[in-house]
Formats: C-alpha cells, sequence, structure tokens
C-alpha cells in the first residue's frame, strides 16, 4: 500500500514534470544546440547568413577578441564591454568607450555569451549577424574608434596575424570583414549550456521545484511570447508595448524605424545586471516588474518575481574554458595609439 | 687532418661560449629561479620581505587582478595596463586611468612579468614588494580611483569571493591587506623562463652567434652595470648620470628623493615597447643608443645597437598558461559603478 502510494507521487509528479518540459516546448523555448552543425540549422532556420566556421577562424579570432590594438587609443577590447568573466558584459548602465565617452543613446552593452543566437545584433536590430555586429563597436567614435581602413594597417604591421589571415582566407589576407568574420567565428563558440537544457533535453531533476514553478509562471504570464527560441529572446519585438516605460528618459533611444527592439537573451541574465537596453534597472525582480507593466500590462507581485528570478538563475550556463590569448607583437610599422 | 681541425674550431667556440656564460655571471646576470623557493631565497637575498606563498591565493589573485570592480568606475582592472597577452603591459606612452586621465608625472606601465623579482617596485622605488605594489594603482585617483574602504566593501559584497579569503585568511577575511597579498601572490606565478636563462644556466647552444655577439656588447659596453641581477634590472639607479635626457621635457618626474630610478627589467623588452619612464622611445635600437648616450656617456653606433637588440630578443621568455578566471556575481549589494 505504502509502496503504491509512493508509486502514484512519483507517476504524478513526473507527470508534471513532463507535461512541463512540452509546455515549455510549445510556447517556443528551445535547448542550445549541441554542436557547430545545430548552430548552422538554428541560424538557418532564423535566416542568419554566416560563413564557414573553422578553428583555425576561432583561435585567431580569439586574440582579435582579446586585442586592445583594434582601437584606436590601444586600450579598448572587444572584451572590455563584453567581459567573458562577467557573463560577457560589463556591468555598468552605459558603455564607456574611447576617451571616456558614454554611449550618446545610453545604451547598455549586452551579452556576448550566445549572441550568435540571436536572430539580430544591435538593440535596434541593424545588424543580421555578428560578423556584421563586430564592425560596428570598433569604428564606432564613442566605442573603439577605429577607422576600418586603420583596423586593417594595424592588424596588418602585425607579422604573425599577417600569417594567419593568409593560411586561413587565402589571398584577401588581412581585411576588415575578415577580421570580423575571425571575431564571429571565435564569439560562435561562446555558448553556455545551462540546466534549463538539460531540462529540456528531459532530464525532469535538472530543476528545482522552485525553478519549475518559477518556469510555469514564466509562461504563464506572458514573458514568454517575446523571450523565446534558443536564447529566449534575440528577436524584434514592439517597444512599450503596454505602458510608459518609467526609465524612458534615460537617453534616446527609440528602437528602429518601426519603434522594435531587440529583446534581450535571458540566458545568464543573472549575472549581466544592469537591465534594459539603457541599463537603468540593476535588481533582477524589479527588471521583472517592470517588464510585466511596460510589456503585459500586468501587475507581477513581489512574490511571483521572486519565483520568475529564481527559473531565471537556472539560466546561468557553464562557460567554455579561454586560455587568455599571448598577442603578436607591435612592430615599427605598427600605427601608434592615437589619444 | 679535417677532423683535427674541426675538434679544434669546435673546442674553441664552445670554450668561448663557456667564457661567455662565466663572464655573463660574473657581472652580476643570473637565470630565473626554478621554483617558488628559488623565488624565496633571490627575495631573501634582496632583503624583500612576502608572505607565505599559497596556490589557493594565486587561484583568487588571479580573479582580482582580472576583475574591474576593483576600480571605481568597474571597467579597468590591473590587467588593463599590465595586459598579460601584451607582455605584462599596455603599450602607450603614458598610462591612461579613470575619467580617461593620464598619468600625472606621464608615468608608463612597467610589465608585471617577472616584477616579483625587482628589488623595488614602482619607477621611484618606493614599494619593496608587489603586494605594497599593488595598493598604489588600486587608489590611485588617476588610475583605478578605490579608496580601500569602497575596495573592502565591494569585494565584501561578492559572497564567492568572502568565502574563498576566509578559507586562505582566516579571522582576517577580506581586507585592503588580503587583497593585495592575493595578488602579490598571483604575480608571483607570472615568471617567463628564456632561451638566455637556458644559456646562464648551461646550455651553450640556447643562444645563436649574433646573439651571443649581443650579449658579449651588452657587458662590454657596460649595460649590464645597471641592468644586472636576475631581472636585469630591478634596482635603483642614478638618474641621467651622464647627460641630458633628450625627452626630459616630457613629465616631471626626477626619481625618488636622491634623484635615483628604478631601472626597469628587460626581460621580454622586445614586447614592452615604448621605453622609458615616460614612454618617449619607441624603437628599441633608438632606446640602447639613448641610454648609452644619457647613462653611460658613450655613442652606440647603429650596427651595435642592432646587435644588443639581437641579444635583448632572446630575453622574450614563455609565458605562463593562464585561464580566464569567471569573476563572482555581482550582488544588491555590491557598491555600484560610480563615473
Amino acid at each position: 500500500m505504502r509502496f503504491l502510494l509512493f508509486a502514484a507521487i512519483f507517476v504524478a509528479s513526473s507527470l508534471s514534470a513532463m507535461n512541463l518540459i512540452d509546455e515549455a516546448k510549445n510556447s517556443g523555448l528551445k535547448p542550445l544546440p549541441k554542436d557547430q552543425k545545430g548552430v548552422e540549422e538554428i541560424l538557418k532556420s532564423n535566416g542568419v547568413k554566416v560563413s564557414q566556421f573553422d578553428l583555425r577562424k576561432v583561435e585567431l579570432g580569439k586574440k582579435l577578441y582579446f586585442d586592445p590594438r583594434l582601437s584606436k587609443s590601444g586600450i579598448i577590447s572587444c572584451n572590455t564591454c563584453h567581459n567573458l568573466g562577467l557573463g560577457g558584459a560589463d556591468g555598468v548602465s552605459t558603455a564607456i568607450g574611447n576617451k571616456w565617452k558614454e554611449n550618446p543613446h545610453h545604451l547598455n552593452s549586452p551579452t556576448v555569451y550566445n549572441a550568435f543566437l540571436n536572430n539580430v545584433q544591435f538593440w535596434d536590430g541593424r545588424a543580421k549577424n555578428l560578423a556584421d555586429q563586430a564592425k560596428g563597436p570598433i569604428q564606432s567614435e564613442p566605442e573603439m574608434a577605429t577607422p576600418a581602413k586603420l583596423a586593417v594597417e594595424k592588424i596588418s604591421s602585425l607579422p604573425e596575424y599577417v600569417k594567419e589571415f593568409k593560411q586561413i582566407y587565402g589571398k584577401s589576407g588581412v581585411s576588415f570583414d575578415n577580421i570580423a568574420d575571425a571575431i564571429a567565428n571565435f564569439e560562435r563558440t561562446l555558448i553556455t549550456p545551462s540546466r534549463f537544457d538539460a531540462f529540456l533535453n528531459g532530464d525532469e531533476k535538472a530543476l528545482s521545484n522552485d525553478e519549475k514553478k518559477g518556469l510555469r509562471l514564466f509562461i504563464d504570464k506572458g514573458c514568454v511570447a517575446c523571450h523565446n527560441g534558443v536564447n529566449l529572446g534575440g528577436n524584434m519585438q514592439p517597444f512599450e508595448v503596454a505602458g510608459k516605460y518609467k526609465f524612458s528618459n534615460l537617453g534616446d533611444f527609440k528602437g528602429d524605424a518601426n519603434g522594435m527592439v531587440k529583446t534581450p537573451t535571458l540566458r545568464n541574465v543573472a549575472e549581466t545586471a544592469p537591465y534594459f537596453h539603457n541599463g537603468a534597472i540593476w535588481k533582477l525582480t524589479d527588471a521583472i516588474k517592470e517588464m510585466g507593466s511596460v510589456q503585459l500590462g500586468i501587475n507581477i507581485s513581489n512574490k511571483d518575481a521572486k519565483s520568475i528570478e529564481t527559473f531565471l538563475k537556472s539560466l546561468t550556463g557553464v562557460k567554455p574554458k579561454i586560455i587568455y590569448p599571448q598577442l603578436p607583437v607591435s612592430t615599427e610599422k605598427t600605427p601608434l595609439p592615437q589619444f
């Protein structure tokens, strides 16, 4: 009798977990791909074009990602604002760039982890893939401030880079396109599997009961309407649907031409405060409540916000092991830093 | 006959190489220590006091070294100016810090590699060891600009750090002294054995003939008078001995109270342009000639400068493999970045 009771409870809770997995999948949530082939399939279904993946590009791209000489001053690298030790972001409200300039639209640096799986790049979605994205901050005056021509001159002055570019890209060698392509190939490896992925892949015990409760709320309250797909975000959605965003006085960003904005990924969200395009909110539960009010037109209670936060923390993933690269040595031909 | 001739040549060149090893050692040049015990012996003989070496401190110190939250703004880490991928320095003339301020004395960031073996720290030698040194840039307004109290508050707000500090330092836990001590323990592992060390340790073939010629000039011209010991530098020497430094109008640095300045290490010097306390010279051969004129009162020909440069390049060492650290996640108690 006791055995039967246990068995019944086990079946019930097991069924409920299975239901939740199905429910999560049916509401559009997807696990991370397991390999680069899986990445390609997702990108293809997103309509995102990318160049052929190549491990040599990954190694080259890693060096470029960490190389501050891609900035005009020589002291800002991609990793400055998309710090791989800080959830792939910088932990400040507004990105700070060349000459300590704030981003003129008060935009917050999004995480680079899993960014490759976003359907679009930048807050206004103006780039379709990470290679196009990488060209933006390098050239942008308040970021790295390096004109494309200067970036190519700098990299071309470093024989070790020149050799690698020739080996990988053949005749085209060092070009701004190839610099961006190598960086994008490195970023393509910055994927962070989490317990939530294990859960979606069928491991019912990968999430605790509290996390499952939070996931159910996340689905039921409608968060999943925008935060869906493999990245729980990364697609364009209308900006300020339901109400006035109480921090919209911070910065002049109004989304793209149609007032649309890129929904940020929720992967590793517990590591990437402050939140929103203008980094106006530091507390994750505050961000959850604010989104309820602004995007869904509902009041999310403190208790429910805490529960959703508990689920969101299960999205913190395992980071790839990165060996800090030794960068090619500057030569007499290397253009000097400019301040 | 032919065999004898070969044998005679071999013996002669072998003897000459052996003589050069002895000569180098007699002139005060020393190989890197092979382990932390050897490091301790050197420090003891230098009169430098350090805390007990501990691998747990090394791991903790590595995180702190890469953690930009030790700066007031949250975007500058030790690694910003002492970049482990760029020979342990920043590749710019004058260190740039908080709010993009230049170092007020136009001082250049020295390499962190092997810095532990310097007899003194800072250009004016005001710190005897790296733990004392580390406290300087963290607090200094034009560098990381974090008062000691704020640094302790920030680190104390991160539970993962708090736990590690307690495990390692016991009751004293997170303190500014312990933060500096952990960073110093990490820096103590940043040692870069080079072919020159193999040569000093008896491997005659570790240097090419051209490098040996350069080493002989380095000794004969008198460079070794200041650039000696295990770091080929790292001790205090009179500033501008023989002549007027043609770049002395850059910055107001005049050395310590007695007009003495720390001789920079020549290890990895080929990777750490620009040169001198004010980063005024970018070309290594120019730096060699300038030092001949200013410090030794001699004219070093272009050919000899090139030969000495060839030797100095053999001092480029193998860098330790550093896995980029995942940093503890900020909490609601973490003091916000200040701009």
